[in-house]
Protein backbone atom coordinates (compact mmCIF):
# COMPACT_ATOMS: atom_id res chain seq x y z
CA UNK A 1 0.00 0.00 0.00
CA UNK A 2 2.03 3.03 -1.19
CA UNK A 3 1.74 6.51 -0.16
CA UNK A 4 -0.45 8.99 -2.54
CA UNK A 5 1.99 11.49 -3.71
CA UNK A 6 1.24 12.81 -6.88
CA UNK A 7 -1.18 16.51 -7.10
CA UNK A 8 -3.84 14.67 -8.61
CA UNK A 9 -3.83 12.63 -5.93
CA UNK A 10 -3.50 15.58 -3.38
CA UNK A 11 -6.83 17.25 -4.63
CA UNK A 12 -8.54 13.76 -4.05
CA UNK A 13 -7.18 13.40 -0.15
CA UNK A 14 -8.58 17.60 0.33
CA UNK A 15 -11.70 16.64 -1.86
CA UNK A 16 -12.76 13.75 0.65
CA UNK A 17 -11.63 15.15 3.79
CA UNK A 18 -13.96 18.29 2.78
CA UNK A 19 -16.62 16.51 2.10
CA UNK A 20 -16.39 13.81 5.12
CA UNK A 21 -16.40 17.36 7.24
CA UNK A 22 -19.35 19.09 5.16
CA UNK A 23 -21.86 16.18 4.33
CA UNK A 24 -23.51 15.67 7.70
CA UNK A 25 -24.52 19.09 7.71
CA UNK A 26 -25.74 18.85 4.00
CA UNK A 27 -27.06 15.81 3.47
CA UNK A 28 -29.77 13.14 5.40
CA UNK A 29 -28.04 10.43 7.25
CA UNK A 30 -28.65 7.05 6.08
CA UNK A 31 -30.46 7.41 2.44
CA UNK A 32 -28.56 7.62 -0.38
CA UNK A 33 -28.94 7.57 -4.67
CA UNK A 34 -27.69 5.55 -7.20
CA UNK A 35 -28.22 5.95 -10.87
CA UNK A 36 -27.87 3.77 -13.33
CA UNK A 37 -27.73 5.73 -16.58
CA UNK A 38 -28.52 3.54 -19.98
CA UNK A 39 -27.72 4.80 -23.10
CA UNK A 40 -27.99 2.56 -26.55
CA UNK A 41 -25.46 3.55 -28.96
CA UNK A 42 -24.51 1.62 -32.41
CA UNK A 43 -26.19 -1.51 -31.10
CA UNK A 44 -25.19 -1.72 -27.42
CA UNK A 45 -26.86 -1.14 -24.76
CA UNK A 46 -24.78 0.39 -22.15
CA UNK A 47 -24.18 2.05 -18.63
CA UNK A 48 -22.03 5.30 -17.34
CA UNK A 49 -19.63 3.82 -14.70
CA UNK A 50 -17.22 5.89 -12.26
CA UNK A 51 -13.63 4.19 -11.70
CA UNK A 52 -12.89 3.56 -7.81
CA UNK A 53 -9.75 5.60 -6.60
CA UNK A 54 -6.85 3.29 -7.62
CA UNK A 55 -8.52 0.31 -7.83
CA UNK A 56 -9.72 -1.54 -10.46
CA UNK A 57 -13.39 -1.84 -9.37
CA UNK A 58 -16.41 0.59 -10.61
CA UNK A 59 -19.15 2.10 -9.09
CA UNK A 60 -22.71 3.36 -10.22
CA UNK A 61 -22.96 7.09 -10.33
CA UNK A 62 -24.80 8.35 -6.90
CA UNK A 63 -24.87 10.87 -4.68
CA UNK A 64 -26.64 12.20 -1.18
CA UNK A 65 -30.00 13.95 -0.83
CA UNK A 66 -30.05 17.48 0.86
CA UNK A 67 -31.60 17.84 4.11
CA UNK A 68 -34.53 20.35 2.79
CA UNK A 69 -34.29 18.50 -0.97
CA UNK A 70 -37.15 16.01 -2.53
CA UNK A 71 -36.23 12.87 -3.35
CA UNK A 72 -36.64 12.83 -7.09
CA UNK A 73 -35.38 16.74 -7.23
CA UNK A 74 -32.28 14.67 -5.61
CA UNK A 75 -31.61 12.44 -8.39
CA UNK A 76 -32.47 15.20 -10.91
CA UNK A 77 -29.83 17.30 -9.79
CA UNK A 78 -27.37 14.09 -8.96
CA UNK A 79 -28.26 13.32 -13.03
CA UNK A 80 -27.92 16.67 -14.39
CA UNK A 81 -24.41 17.09 -11.94
CA UNK A 82 -22.57 14.31 -13.03
CA UNK A 83 -23.60 14.19 -17.14
CA UNK A 84 -24.67 17.73 -17.56
CA UNK A 85 -28.00 16.55 -19.07
CA UNK A 86 -31.44 18.03 -18.41
CA UNK A 87 -35.02 16.80 -19.23
CA UNK A 88 -33.99 13.40 -19.45
CA UNK A 89 -36.05 10.21 -19.23
CA UNK A 90 -35.56 9.03 -15.03
CA UNK A 91 -37.78 6.76 -13.21
CA UNK A 92 -36.93 5.41 -8.90
CA UNK A 93 -37.36 1.51 -9.68
CA UNK A 94 -36.06 -0.13 -6.29
CA UNK A 95 -34.85 0.89 -3.00
CA UNK A 96 -32.11 -1.44 -2.04
CA UNK A 97 -31.44 -2.20 1.93
CA UNK A 98 -29.48 -5.18 2.68
CA UNK A 99 -27.94 -4.05 6.02
CA UNK A 100 -24.33 -4.89 5.02
CA UNK A 101 -24.74 -3.74 1.45
CA UNK A 102 -21.88 -1.37 1.55
CA UNK A 103 -19.35 -3.40 3.41
CA UNK A 104 -16.46 -3.52 1.89
CA UNK A 105 -12.43 -4.12 1.85
CA UNK A 106 -11.59 -2.44 -0.75
CA UNK A 107 -13.05 0.73 -0.38
CA UNK A 108 -12.25 0.76 3.44
CA UNK A 109 -8.13 0.24 2.10
CA UNK A 110 -8.79 2.82 -0.32
CA UNK A 111 -10.40 5.39 2.43
CA UNK A 112 -7.23 4.53 4.75
CA UNK A 113 -4.86 5.17 1.65
CA UNK A 114 -6.19 8.68 1.82
CA UNK A 115 -7.36 9.82 4.95
CA UNK A 116 -5.58 7.20 7.10
CA UNK A 117 -6.93 5.47 9.86
CA UNK A 118 -9.90 7.38 11.35
CA UNK A 119 -12.25 4.41 11.21
CA UNK A 120 -15.32 7.00 11.98
CA UNK A 121 -16.39 8.45 9.11
CA UNK A 122 -19.79 9.55 7.57
CA UNK A 123 -19.38 7.16 4.68
CA UNK A 124 -18.99 4.16 6.65
CA UNK A 125 -22.64 4.20 8.23
CA UNK A 126 -24.98 2.38 6.64
CA UNK A 127 -26.67 3.28 3.72
CA UNK A 128 -30.27 2.52 2.22
CA UNK A 129 -29.68 3.18 -1.50
CA UNK A 130 -33.03 4.61 -3.84
CA UNK A 131 -32.09 3.82 -7.42
CA UNK A 132 -33.12 4.79 -10.35
CA UNK A 133 -32.92 4.60 -13.91
CA UNK A 134 -32.20 6.95 -16.43
CA UNK A 135 -32.44 7.12 -20.32
CA UNK A 136 -29.70 9.01 -22.29
CA UNK A 137 -27.99 10.12 -25.49
CA UNK A 138 -24.61 9.20 -24.51
CA UNK A 139 -23.07 11.72 -27.65
CA UNK A 140 -24.87 14.26 -25.85
CA UNK A 141 -24.02 13.40 -22.33
CA UNK A 142 -20.61 15.36 -20.65
CA UNK A 143 -19.78 13.32 -17.65
CA UNK A 144 -18.20 14.92 -14.62
CA UNK A 145 -15.79 13.96 -12.18
CA UNK A 146 -17.42 15.35 -8.97
CA UNK A 147 -17.42 12.38 -6.61
CA UNK A 148 -14.54 12.46 -4.23
CA UNK A 149 -13.46 9.12 -5.35
CA UNK A 150 -13.72 9.26 -8.73
CA UNK A 151 -10.96 9.45 -11.34
CA UNK A 152 -12.62 8.63 -14.52
CA UNK A 153 -16.14 7.69 -16.20
CA UNK A 154 -16.54 4.82 -19.11
CA UNK A 155 -19.32 3.44 -20.69
CA UNK A 156 -19.60 -0.08 -20.26
CA UNK A 157 -21.48 -2.82 -22.77
CA UNK A 158 -24.11 -4.70 -20.21
CA UNK A 159 -22.76 -7.74 -21.64
CA UNK A 160 -19.22 -6.14 -20.73
CA UNK A 161 -19.46 -5.15 -17.17
CA UNK A 162 -16.05 -4.68 -15.29
CA UNK A 163 -16.06 -5.75 -11.40
CA UNK A 164 -18.50 -3.58 -9.60
CA UNK A 165 -18.62 -2.20 -5.65
CA UNK A 166 -20.98 -2.78 -2.95
CA UNK A 167 -24.60 -4.45 -4.82
CA UNK A 168 -24.36 -2.47 -7.88
CA UNK A 169 -24.34 -5.30 -10.02
CA UNK A 170 -27.43 -6.84 -8.30
CA UNK A 171 -28.81 -3.32 -8.71
CA UNK A 172 -27.86 -2.82 -12.88
CA UNK A 173 -29.76 -6.36 -13.25
CA UNK A 174 -33.19 -4.89 -11.15
CA UNK A 175 -32.90 -1.79 -13.59
CA UNK A 176 -32.29 -4.36 -16.51
CA UNK A 177 -35.29 -6.22 -15.70
CA UNK A 178 -37.59 -3.03 -15.30
CA UNK A 179 -36.17 -1.41 -18.94
CA UNK A 180 -37.67 -4.74 -20.11
CA UNK A 181 -41.13 -4.81 -18.38
CA UNK A 182 -41.59 -0.61 -19.08
CA UNK A 183 -40.51 -1.18 -22.61
CA UNK A 184 -43.63 -3.30 -23.32
CA UNK A 185 -45.79 -1.13 -20.36
CA UNK A 186 -44.61 2.43 -21.04
CA UNK A 187 -42.94 2.31 -24.71
CA UNK A 188 -39.51 4.20 -22.66
CA UNK A 189 -37.55 2.85 -25.72
CA UNK A 190 -38.24 5.56 -27.90
CA UNK A 191 -35.99 7.92 -25.34
CA UNK A 192 -33.14 5.83 -26.35
CA UNK A 193 -33.48 6.49 -30.35
CA UNK A 194 -32.55 9.48 -32.20
CA UNK A 195 -35.54 11.79 -33.40
CA UNK A 196 -35.25 9.75 -36.73
CA UNK A 197 -34.44 5.61 -36.44
CA UNK A 198 -34.91 2.68 -38.88
CA UNK A 199 -37.54 -0.36 -37.90
CA UNK A 200 -34.27 -2.02 -38.08
CA UNK A 201 -32.74 0.32 -35.42
CA UNK A 202 -35.13 -0.12 -32.97
CA UNK A 203 -35.32 -3.95 -33.65
CA UNK A 204 -31.43 -3.63 -32.10
CA UNK A 205 -32.68 -1.58 -28.94
CA UNK A 206 -35.39 -4.04 -28.34
CA UNK A 207 -32.90 -6.68 -28.74
CA UNK A 208 -30.01 -4.83 -26.64
CA UNK A 209 -32.48 -4.85 -23.90
CA UNK A 210 -34.09 -8.35 -23.81
CA UNK A 211 -30.82 -9.59 -24.33
CA UNK A 212 -32.22 -12.21 -27.41
CA UNK A 213 -32.91 -12.21 -31.09
CA UNK A 214 -36.21 -11.31 -31.93
CA UNK A 215 -38.07 -12.39 -35.15
CA UNK A 216 -37.94 -9.15 -37.37
CA UNK A 217 -41.63 -9.64 -39.19
CA UNK A 218 -43.68 -10.14 -35.23
CA UNK A 219 -41.33 -7.45 -34.22
CA UNK A 220 -42.27 -4.90 -37.52
CA UNK A 221 -46.21 -5.56 -36.91
CA UNK A 222 -45.85 -5.18 -33.02
CA UNK A 223 -44.68 -2.18 -33.25
CA UNK A 224 -46.56 -1.13 -36.47
CA UNK A 225 -49.91 -1.52 -34.13
CA UNK A 226 -48.94 0.44 -31.65
CA UNK A 227 -50.32 3.85 -33.35
CA UNK A 228 -47.20 5.91 -32.35
CA UNK A 229 -44.59 5.34 -35.65
CA UNK A 230 -45.17 7.64 -38.57
CA UNK A 231 -43.43 6.78 -42.08
CA UNK A 232 -40.97 9.01 -43.21
CA UNK A 233 -41.52 8.17 -46.90
CA UNK A 234 -40.43 11.21 -48.67
CA UNK A 235 -37.60 11.57 -47.50
CA UNK A 236 -36.18 7.66 -48.23
CA UNK A 237 -34.07 7.01 -51.20
CA UNK A 238 -32.69 3.57 -50.94
CA UNK A 239 -34.38 0.18 -50.14
CA UNK A 240 -38.27 -0.18 -48.56
CA UNK A 241 -36.94 -2.02 -45.52
CA UNK A 242 -34.59 1.18 -44.80
CA UNK A 243 -37.32 4.01 -44.71
CA UNK A 244 -37.10 5.56 -42.02
CA UNK A 245 -39.37 6.12 -38.87
CA UNK A 246 -40.27 8.96 -36.25
CA UNK A 247 -42.21 8.39 -32.95
CA UNK A 248 -45.30 10.82 -33.35
CA UNK A 249 -46.44 9.87 -29.78
CA UNK B 1 -57.01 20.91 23.74
CA UNK B 2 -58.21 18.73 27.13
CA UNK B 3 -55.95 17.06 28.81
CA UNK B 4 -55.36 13.23 28.92
CA UNK B 5 -56.52 11.85 31.79
CA UNK B 6 -58.05 8.08 31.15
CA UNK B 7 -55.80 5.18 31.96
CA UNK B 8 -55.64 3.97 28.34
CA UNK B 9 -54.62 7.50 27.52
CA UNK B 10 -51.95 7.52 30.48
CA UNK B 11 -50.55 3.90 28.55
CA UNK B 12 -50.27 5.46 25.19
CA UNK B 13 -48.68 8.36 26.83
CA UNK B 14 -45.91 5.87 28.74
CA UNK B 15 -45.62 3.82 25.11
CA UNK B 16 -45.42 7.31 23.45
CA UNK B 17 -42.45 8.72 25.85
CA UNK B 18 -40.73 4.87 25.82
CA UNK B 19 -40.44 5.31 21.98
CA UNK B 20 -39.01 8.36 21.82
CA UNK B 21 -36.21 6.85 24.35
CA UNK B 22 -35.47 4.14 23.11
CA UNK B 23 -35.92 4.37 19.27
CA UNK B 24 -32.65 6.45 18.08
CA UNK B 25 -30.90 3.63 19.80
CA UNK B 26 -32.73 0.69 17.96
CA UNK B 27 -33.79 1.75 14.61
CA UNK B 28 -31.95 4.14 11.15
CA UNK B 29 -32.99 7.67 11.84
CA UNK B 30 -34.66 9.01 8.18
CA UNK B 31 -36.32 6.15 6.65
CA UNK B 32 -39.52 4.12 7.44
CA UNK B 33 -41.87 1.64 6.04
CA UNK B 34 -45.32 2.21 5.05
CA UNK B 35 -47.68 -0.97 3.97
CA UNK B 36 -50.43 -1.23 1.70
CA UNK B 37 -52.49 -3.90 3.16
CA UNK B 38 -55.22 -4.90 0.67
CA UNK B 39 -57.44 -7.46 1.19
CA UNK B 40 -60.05 -8.65 -1.02
CA UNK B 41 -63.55 -9.61 0.98
CA UNK B 42 -67.04 -9.93 -0.05
CA UNK B 43 -66.75 -8.22 -3.77
CA UNK B 44 -64.88 -5.12 -2.21
CA UNK B 45 -60.60 -4.37 -2.16
CA UNK B 46 -59.92 -3.26 1.12
CA UNK B 47 -57.18 -1.39 2.70
CA UNK B 48 -56.12 -1.79 6.31
CA UNK B 49 -55.57 1.41 8.37
CA UNK B 50 -54.91 2.77 11.71
CA UNK B 51 -56.24 5.43 13.44
CA UNK B 52 -54.35 8.14 14.73
CA UNK B 53 -54.61 9.16 18.51
CA UNK B 54 -58.13 11.20 19.33
CA UNK B 55 -58.48 12.42 15.65
CA UNK B 56 -60.73 11.45 13.06
CA UNK B 57 -57.43 10.93 10.73
CA UNK B 58 -56.30 7.71 9.74
CA UNK B 59 -52.50 6.23 8.57
CA UNK B 60 -50.83 3.19 6.91
CA UNK B 61 -49.34 0.95 9.10
CA UNK B 62 -45.73 1.34 9.27
CA UNK B 63 -42.79 1.00 11.48
CA UNK B 64 -38.68 1.71 11.27
CA UNK B 65 -35.75 -0.45 9.99
CA UNK B 66 -33.64 -2.22 13.23
CA UNK B 67 -29.96 -0.83 12.68
CA UNK B 68 -28.81 -4.49 11.49
CA UNK B 69 -31.72 -4.85 9.95
CA UNK B 70 -32.41 -6.25 6.16
CA UNK B 71 -34.88 -3.79 4.82
CA UNK B 72 -36.78 -6.56 3.48
CA UNK B 73 -36.98 -8.27 7.07
CA UNK B 74 -38.34 -5.23 8.37
CA UNK B 75 -41.26 -5.05 5.87
CA UNK B 76 -41.79 -8.70 6.94
CA UNK B 77 -41.45 -8.11 10.51
CA UNK B 78 -43.62 -5.10 10.74
CA UNK B 79 -46.24 -7.13 8.82
CA UNK B 80 -45.91 -9.37 10.94
CA UNK B 81 -46.53 -7.73 13.84
CA UNK B 82 -49.35 -5.83 12.56
CA UNK B 83 -51.22 -8.82 10.99
CA UNK B 84 -50.38 -11.99 12.56
CA UNK B 85 -49.55 -13.47 9.41
CA UNK B 86 -46.77 -14.61 7.52
CA UNK B 87 -45.98 -15.96 4.36
CA UNK B 88 -47.40 -13.10 3.01
CA UNK B 89 -47.30 -11.68 -0.59
CA UNK B 90 -45.21 -8.62 -0.06
CA UNK B 91 -43.82 -6.03 -2.71
CA UNK B 92 -41.56 -3.09 -2.88
CA UNK B 93 -43.28 -0.78 -5.04
CA UNK B 94 -42.48 2.99 -3.82
CA UNK B 95 -40.19 4.91 -2.02
CA UNK B 96 -41.71 8.08 -1.00
CA UNK B 97 -39.35 10.96 -0.10
CA UNK B 98 -40.64 15.01 -0.66
CA UNK B 99 -39.11 16.41 2.20
CA UNK B 100 -41.94 17.95 4.10
CA UNK B 101 -43.88 14.72 3.48
CA UNK B 102 -44.94 14.02 7.14
CA UNK B 103 -45.03 17.70 8.15
CA UNK B 104 -48.73 17.83 9.76
CA UNK B 105 -49.90 20.29 12.58
CA UNK B 106 -52.70 17.06 13.40
CA UNK B 107 -49.49 14.82 14.41
CA UNK B 108 -47.75 18.27 16.15
CA UNK B 109 -51.09 18.96 18.14
CA UNK B 110 -51.71 15.39 19.30
CA UNK B 111 -48.18 14.63 19.97
CA UNK B 112 -48.50 17.65 22.07
CA UNK B 113 -51.22 16.32 24.16
CA UNK B 114 -48.97 13.45 25.01
CA UNK B 115 -45.98 14.45 25.69
CA UNK B 116 -45.99 18.21 26.02
CA UNK B 117 -44.19 21.11 24.28
CA UNK B 118 -40.99 18.95 23.87
CA UNK B 119 -40.09 19.54 20.04
CA UNK B 120 -37.22 17.73 19.36
CA UNK B 121 -38.56 14.61 19.37
CA UNK B 122 -37.36 11.64 16.78
CA UNK B 123 -40.73 11.42 15.45
CA UNK B 124 -40.31 15.13 13.72
CA UNK B 125 -37.06 14.43 12.05
CA UNK B 126 -37.10 13.72 7.69
CA UNK B 127 -38.19 10.50 6.93
CA UNK B 128 -38.32 8.88 3.17
CA UNK B 129 -40.47 6.09 3.10
CA UNK B 130 -40.06 2.41 1.64
CA UNK B 131 -43.55 1.40 0.28
CA UNK B 132 -44.05 -2.20 0.28
CA UNK B 133 -47.85 -3.37 -0.89
CA UNK B 134 -49.24 -6.71 0.97
CA UNK B 135 -51.75 -8.80 -0.78
CA UNK B 136 -53.89 -10.67 2.69
CA UNK B 137 -56.70 -12.97 3.58
CA UNK B 138 -58.53 -10.25 6.25
CA UNK B 139 -59.97 -12.92 7.46
CA UNK B 140 -57.03 -14.62 8.71
CA UNK B 141 -55.63 -11.64 9.62
CA UNK B 142 -55.48 -10.46 13.46
CA UNK B 143 -54.59 -7.01 13.50
CA UNK B 144 -52.66 -5.90 16.63
CA UNK B 145 -51.95 -2.20 17.97
CA UNK B 146 -48.50 -1.53 18.53
CA UNK B 147 -47.63 2.03 17.69
CA UNK B 148 -48.29 4.25 20.24
CA UNK B 149 -50.45 6.66 18.72
CA UNK B 150 -53.15 3.76 17.22
CA UNK B 151 -56.33 3.46 18.86
CA UNK B 152 -57.83 0.74 16.74
CA UNK B 153 -57.03 -1.28 13.12
CA UNK B 154 -59.80 -1.19 10.21
CA UNK B 155 -60.47 -2.23 7.05
CA UNK B 156 -61.67 0.06 4.64
CA UNK B 157 -62.99 -0.02 1.01
CA UNK B 158 -60.13 1.30 -1.51
CA UNK B 159 -63.49 3.39 -2.44
CA UNK B 160 -64.78 4.76 0.82
CA UNK B 161 -61.22 5.57 2.65
CA UNK B 162 -60.95 7.84 5.37
CA UNK B 163 -58.96 11.19 5.73
CA UNK B 164 -55.50 10.21 5.70
CA UNK B 165 -52.44 11.39 7.81
CA UNK B 166 -49.20 12.51 5.77
CA UNK B 167 -48.95 11.65 1.99
CA UNK B 168 -50.54 8.66 2.95
CA UNK B 169 -53.60 8.72 0.35
CA UNK B 170 -50.62 9.11 -2.52
CA UNK B 171 -49.09 6.39 -1.39
CA UNK B 172 -52.38 3.86 -1.52
CA UNK B 173 -52.59 5.76 -5.23
CA UNK B 174 -49.45 4.50 -5.91
CA UNK B 175 -49.45 0.95 -4.54
CA UNK B 176 -53.32 0.32 -6.57
CA UNK B 177 -51.51 1.75 -9.82
CA UNK B 178 -48.81 -1.20 -9.31
CA UNK B 179 -51.69 -3.76 -8.42
CA UNK B 180 -53.04 -3.51 -11.01
CA UNK B 181 -49.83 -3.95 -13.31
CA UNK B 182 -48.88 -7.01 -11.71
CA UNK B 183 -52.64 -8.21 -11.89
CA UNK B 184 -51.83 -8.77 -15.63
CA UNK B 185 -47.96 -9.16 -15.56
CA UNK B 186 -46.99 -11.50 -12.21
CA UNK B 187 -51.13 -12.62 -12.20
CA UNK B 188 -50.97 -11.78 -7.74
CA UNK B 189 -54.24 -11.67 -7.97
CA UNK B 190 -54.90 -14.89 -7.27
CA UNK B 191 -53.13 -14.42 -3.78
CA UNK B 192 -56.40 -12.36 -2.78
CA UNK B 193 -58.77 -15.46 -3.41
CA UNK B 194 -59.63 -18.65 -1.12
CA UNK B 195 -58.23 -21.56 -2.57
CA UNK B 196 -61.07 -22.63 -4.77
CA UNK B 197 -63.15 -20.07 -6.41
CA UNK B 198 -65.87 -19.51 -8.95
CA UNK B 199 -64.66 -17.21 -12.26
CA UNK B 200 -67.60 -15.19 -11.10
CA UNK B 201 -65.50 -14.35 -8.08
CA UNK B 202 -62.13 -13.61 -9.90
CA UNK B 203 -63.92 -11.26 -12.06
CA UNK B 204 -65.23 -9.24 -9.43
CA UNK B 205 -61.83 -9.01 -7.52
CA UNK B 206 -60.51 -7.99 -11.01
CA UNK B 207 -62.86 -5.23 -11.52
CA UNK B 208 -62.65 -4.14 -7.87
CA UNK B 209 -58.62 -3.93 -8.54
CA UNK B 210 -59.18 -1.81 -12.00
CA UNK B 211 -62.01 -0.14 -10.96
CA UNK B 212 -64.04 -0.69 -13.75
CA UNK B 213 -66.72 -3.45 -15.11
CA UNK B 214 -65.28 -6.12 -17.25
CA UNK B 215 -67.16 -7.81 -20.37
CA UNK B 216 -67.28 -11.38 -18.93
CA UNK B 217 -67.01 -13.67 -22.18
CA UNK B 218 -63.54 -11.67 -22.64
CA UNK B 219 -62.51 -11.80 -19.31
CA UNK B 220 -62.78 -15.69 -18.76
CA UNK B 221 -61.49 -16.46 -22.34
CA UNK B 222 -58.21 -14.38 -21.11
CA UNK B 223 -58.57 -16.17 -17.57
CA UNK B 224 -58.20 -19.62 -19.51
CA UNK B 225 -55.69 -18.94 -22.10
CA UNK B 226 -53.51 -18.05 -19.08
CA UNK B 227 -53.77 -21.71 -18.51
CA UNK B 228 -52.97 -21.46 -14.88
CA UNK B 229 -56.77 -22.46 -14.05
CA UNK B 230 -57.69 -26.38 -13.14
CA UNK B 231 -61.80 -26.66 -13.14
CA UNK B 232 -63.44 -28.86 -10.36
CA UNK B 233 -66.09 -30.44 -12.64
CA UNK B 234 -66.77 -33.28 -9.80
CA UNK B 235 -67.41 -30.98 -7.07
CA UNK B 236 -69.91 -28.94 -9.06
CA UNK B 237 -73.45 -29.72 -8.29
CA UNK B 238 -75.35 -26.42 -9.66
CA UNK B 239 -75.11 -24.42 -13.04
CA UNK B 240 -72.13 -24.41 -15.28
CA UNK B 241 -71.07 -21.20 -14.82
CA UNK B 242 -70.36 -21.74 -11.32
CA UNK B 243 -68.50 -24.35 -11.77
CA UNK B 244 -65.40 -23.55 -9.51
CA UNK B 245 -61.69 -23.32 -10.22
CA UNK B 246 -58.59 -23.80 -8.19
CA UNK B 247 -54.97 -22.29 -9.20
CA UNK B 248 -52.90 -24.56 -10.26
CA UNK B 249 -49.24 -22.69 -11.17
Amino acid sequence: MSAIKNSRDEVLTRGIKEFLKTAPKIYMPGVSIDSVIFSFHVDKLKVLLLSFGHTSYYALPGGHIKKEENLDDAALRILRERTGLKNIYLEQFYTSGKHNRIKSDVVKEELRKYIGASSHSWLEQRFISVCYYALVDETKAKPKIQEPFTREFKWFDINKLPKLLFDHKFIIEKALARLQADLDTKLVGFNLMNDVFTMNQLQQLYEAVYQKKLVRANFQRKMLTLGVLERLEKQYNGKSHKAPYIISM
